[in-house]
């Protein structure tokens, strides 16, 4: 359900109720029933919402809720940071991380959380990734940004430039190479066309400005043909996201935080999907924050939250069945 | 006219004979008339191609050549590399150079032309710009790129990631905010809302993701402000075009090619207008290049010409009267 002070609640209702999702798809939303039942009258949603106890009672079509009792709609200003529902988004991501552990549920779906309101919850997280990986013991994961049919990892993210350029070594893209092209193939792509976009101006226009493409990138780059991936650059940064919209890259390996933000973030990025690669568990997530300032309008739009549906229900197709 | 083979005579013809420029615009075209003449029939135009002598009998709304009498169709093939070609180009340019240093026309706009053509004509330089800088003595310019309405210069461009990083100064910064601050004021932007792009992810995080943004970028904005500009930031690089684009600012200076060129890139970045800071003459190009395999078609749209030839009167009309 996501932050209750949030538009998550309002999505939530908005995607399972009104919306068309994968055939013999159930969804259970994690939750509070009071909050839920509050979030359907704000969206117009006049249907029943059901309580139920356990994930298999969910039926396709129905809004069906594990109503987890942390809050109700009176115990806090919606739109605003609160330390009772940063400690309920906190509850509701454990109770699903349990249930995937036990294979009750196939996949997690997770709409948006505050930072700010876990910590002043108490709760050290800066978002459900790092409680998803602490929960289930995984240290190396990715983040895949998932918009319009084009998959992008990014090499470096958080650190500063200087470090990124020194983090960029064949091992770490040729990692980032598999694990697009094996998520891309859970996805249902077949044979998935991977660019390499370059690091440098013009991908480093044959050494003139930078060495990294001749050293780092393209040895990466013929490691991964030579295990047959579809694999193909490095390109200039400035034309490979364009050129993967055009539909001619299913997925994308960025070097940089600030190429594939920026080129997704030029596009409709509030639309797109979050996939965490590299856990044990099948998890995806809406793009966008808790849009506090729309809350409680109803007005907030399902549209990424279905295409994070859609995605989990595409990895679990394509998953190997469970041993 | 840019280069013959080139879709320049095309995009020339559509532009003067079939769109509505600034009133008051007269254009000369500096090429081939007999190439110009077999454009027209090309893109349909059945008017008259005028030959004149000096830019001063061009009237508004006619289709006026200043024919160098380099080539003729028959001497190249149209959408290829040809020495003739590149050898014309050139000469078109320096006429157009020789014509605004004596005050004979008032701005220059460019079509494009081809690296590889010059070099092969023996003329070794990279594109316009240099000829330009070189044939009126000036070392010090930049290029700005205008599309949508938002401004975009570059502090670091062709050079490595490396390299750039070192680059980023405070005296580099300060001085591309007050040249995009004059063009912007240039075009007729009334105190123009200029935002400085961060260099790391997330514009630094407050010296997290490296210390360029507190040591060099926010010491040039404060001097900015000092100077009574209207600038801000430095904001997170994934998000300010964004912004701009929505309507926020009107320029933003990026710190590094694949910043801005992403962002621009992402949109549709053939109808920009690029326009060249620093040179004592006013001079607006097309955004895009020869695009040879259109070339002959007729099918080229001339719409970043015209934002071009728009750009140039907009620039002329607000400068500030020759002495």
């Amino acid at each position: 359900m996501g932050d209750p002070a949030g538009i998550g609640p309002e999505i939530a209702i908005k995607a399972v109720a009104f919306r068309e999702l994968p055939s013999d798809t159930s969804v259970a939303i994690i939750g509070d029933i009071s909050v839920l039942r509050h979030a359907a009258r704000v969206v117009g949603f006049t249907g029943t919402v059901h309580k139920i106890d356990h994930p298999g009672q969910a039926e396709p079509g129905g809004v069906y809720v594990i109503d987890k009792g942390v809050v109700s709609p009176g115990a806090y200003q919606t739109g605003t940071v609160n330390a009772v529902c940063g400690r309920a988004s906190y509850l509701y991501v454990l109770e699903a991380i349990r249930l995937a552990k036990s294979h009750e549920i196939d996949a997690i779906v997770t709409n948006p959380i505050n930072k700010e309101a876990l910590h002043v919850a108490g709760i050290d997280y800066p978002g459900h990734t790092e409680i998803l990986a602490h929960e289930t013991g995984t240290s190396d994961f990715s983040m895949m940004f998932l918009l319009e049919e084009v998959a992008v990892v990014h090499v470096t993210t958080h650190c500063s430039l200087r470090k990124a350029l020194d983090l960029i070594t064949a091992a770490r893209v040729i990692r980032h190479i598999r694990l697009l092209h094996t998520t891309l193939v859970g996805l249902g792509v077949d044979r998935p066309r991977i660019a390499i976009g370059g690091l440098n101006p013009h991908a480093g226009e044959s050494g003139l400005f930078g060495e990294e493409e001749q050293k780092e990138i393209v040895p990466a780059i013929e490691l991964g043909k030579s295990e047959g991936l579809n694999v193909s650059g490095p390109y200039p940064p400035d034309t490979v996201f364009m050129r993967a919209f055009r539909g001619e890259f299913d997925g994308i390996v960025s070097m940089l935080h600030d190429h594939g933000f920026v080129a997704l973030k030029s596009k409709n990025f509030n639309e797109g999907v979050n996939i965490t690669i590299g856990l044990p568990i099948i998890r995806t997530s809406v793009g966008h924050g808790t849009a506090f300032d729309m809350a409680g309008t109803g007005k907030a739009s399902e549209r990424s939250l279905v295409s994070a549906i859609t995605a989990a229900c595409r990895l679990v197709s394509h998953a190997t069945p469970r041993g």
